[in-house]
């Protein structure tokens, strides 16, 4: 099982298909760089779905906001990006991702984007 | 009266059948393994429901949380095996499970599950 | 006038029948016992009522509420038994009844039963 | 790129056009002057917006924001003159301005503008 | 091992004579009767000491606790009665009690009573 | 047993004379008129002590505190009898008694008067 | 009884001449004028003492307080001045006057003053 | 009255010297530009002071505050700065500065001085 | 490097022998069993130490904290027993272990110990 | 002036040599290595200092902290690493560094580390 910091996001069958449940993460340990100016940035990400046939696997999802580290990205683009990939690799019936970057030019910016449609059911 | 863990939950006769009504827990003392590492981890766990014709007894429902503490289990699978394991036991008109995991690999979890409609007439 | 505790609730009439008006009491000194151990049990009540054509008592209300101290009771059923003994004794437009249990075996427990319906100016 | 204070606002190409998705921004070091009597004002500013096919590049936004340093404003003008300048160089499908000013003669004044509608998914 | 209400507390050596430290205990569910009106008291008793050659043991103190509950007491007198009773079970270095009684005919109470001298070694 | 408003106070003795200990009483149901226009008074009294050979018994204390419902007292005087009337009742070591007043003209007063030295080993 | 607005005190007697007691006012509705521009200012005040033979009578002190309602005082005076003429008119053994005044000019002022020794009876 | 920013600190007689006071002010609306880059910066000041013969007069401190919006200074001088010009202006028994700066670089800075020995009876 | 519970305590060379300096951990996942009943207990852990010429190593802290999870411990004991294993492994100055354990029978349990004098450097 | 990570911090001198003061800095954004697994470590740094002859200039203290992102340092050393580069850059009266580091193995870890003896008169 690899430790290094990958793009790639393993995945595992949700245990209870068809189900109506949710999944919510916060994680507060996300860096990578000003695409301008190579400096880094720091933001608290938090991400809540609700699955469709496939779970993301958590080990995998650290290697994942790991591998942004020595990239450069804006605040849109990453949080926007971060959906695409999680999407792309679960398929969730609905998702939400929130970035919450630190104070950059005396300005606090919260990006939050949204994938499918939140079920009725889930509360 | 056994005393020792078991995934066997005792039930008694819902007391007041037909009348909308909700019982809630709180358990903030639940550990389990974590399937690939083997390490301990550790959650909060929060039931909510609406009983049908069976309730959950409370010391029943100690044994069986304290059952998973030498297991090995995901957080979304152990949280839907707790929902499954009670509507199995008792068929309530509504569930809530939710599991709140500690911090791992830099990540804050909380799973949260649903089965059945809650009455309107429960507020 | 009795100080003995007593399951008899002493009633009068409401001073203003026919206006929606809401009664709320909080009561942190309840104590039982467990059917099953005989050791004592605690809990705060919270009881809401709209009444329709008798109010409950307030001194009868305590010795009620005392009456259980050497009784044997799940918390599920002493929760919809006050409802019930208090529906009877006053027939109120709708009622909530709330029992706070104590931990035991690590598990907070709060049940909440309701009668009848909410009137729409009541808020 | 100049580091100088600028009307003039840098666009983006939106990195996912037709997401429903949200920016958020909290500028708390806005000043400028009193229209009436020179004297300096000082404002927190809160941004929302829904972007349609441009963002708002964050640097050229704290030039911007920089730029009213020097300049009369009257709260109300200067906070719908924001939202002017901000629809006309990205066009959002939704825009929300909040300009909350600090305390002058015992007063503290709060603006809201808004542009366009809301979508439905975003949340 | 005993399950019923006692007033003879159970002790175990201290597992590190001579060291000074300190063990705090909250107990929220007491109750006894009032001598004159024989209604029920309740009351928070927090206990803190500093043993010497001997500890109290947990249930044994819970025990104790329930074993006044269908005596009659007075709020200073059963406070230091319980002072009293642990300072000649164990014998400690120092002692705390405080009795924090919920309130009758208007009127909160608190007693606290003290045992000993606090080492300086314990913070 | 009186059950009428008396400024007689009732005592018993102390029931472990010699040991420090401290009794506080907080009691927010107090009235009594004001001396100049008779419009009622409200506050809230604190009483602290540590009992010498005597302790005051807690209804007496009720119907003493009742007592001055229709008399009239300055907020100073009233503070300062109390004060007054309990340690000529019990002669504690040490006493502290607060009356906490609500606003009257638009003006909050509260007035903190003692008696004896409060013993070192109370902490 | 007068109740117009006036400099002059009334005092009365200290009802407990030699004890050491502590009487504290909060008055949150004190205005005056700026004595440059004539605009109005307003204030809360704190005022604590320890009496020596005299106390001040609450109606004048309120009547007092009102009396700089058409006055024009810098902060800083003004709180002196009223500590000067409490002083004056009781002589307490000690006094702390604190105005508190409302943001102007973007700044907010606190004045505090002090006379005499606090003893050390007083807590 | 000028209205314009100025370095000139306008004084005051202290209206009660010799007494020991205390004068308090906070002022969240300084502005001022950084040597470096020419940005602005901006801080919340908090100044105390017990005078000696000589009060700051507060609409010249206001004045003085503003007329740094257009000077570049470092945050360590800056507050360094105001102290020196106050204390040469009024010469007080004791003073102190602080000034409390925005986000810069993702480091929050805070400044804090003091002039001369504050006075026992100060509280 | 292993991964698997054990007693033995890792250490490495304090890297600034004879600084005065402090470290602290708090340890919210620990769990052992009653050795009366054999049910699970659970505790936070909070350890401060100032090193003197090792220091302990933290992923062999977890797995140390971690091999209590089997075995039986009353509070007291374990709580003493944490604090002779790590000053038998590291020797420090100065150390204080607090194990805060989760309510049973209704009592919460805090045990406090402390090893050495606190230097007069460590603030 | 360079925008990359180094080591090297710039200074200049103390505008005020001879004043007691206090400069304090709060640094959310560091992260560094795990010398052992090479993964991500993220911490908060809380810097407070009274000056001697030398200051450490702002943006060369960001790009310090920058220096590690990529380095192994363990939390006790580079605690302490920090305090002596910022030592032998600047001398001070007196420093105190804190590290304050995310929860790595269900571990929360502080580091406090000092330099000097904190003059009197900083308060």
């Amino acid at each position: 099982m690899s430790t290094q910091p990958s793009k790639s996001l393993d995945t595992f069958t949700n245990p209870r298909i068809g189900r109506p449940y949710e999944i919510e993460f916060e994680i507060p340990e996300f860096t990578c760089l000003c695409p301008k100016t190579g400096q880094p940035d720091f933001a608290t990400f938090r991400i809540r779905y609700v699955p469709d046939r496939l779970c993301v696997e958590l080990k995998s999802l650290k290697l994942y906001m790991w591998s942004f580290r020595d990239e450069g990205h804006f605040h849109e683009d990453v949080t926007n990006r971060i959906l695409d990939d999680l999407v792309a690799a679960i398929g969730p019936t609905w998702m939400e991702v929130e970035g919450d970057f630190y104070v950059r030019g005396g300005i606090h910016t919260v990006v939050r984007a949204w994938h499918g449609d939140r079920p009725d059911e889930v509360e």
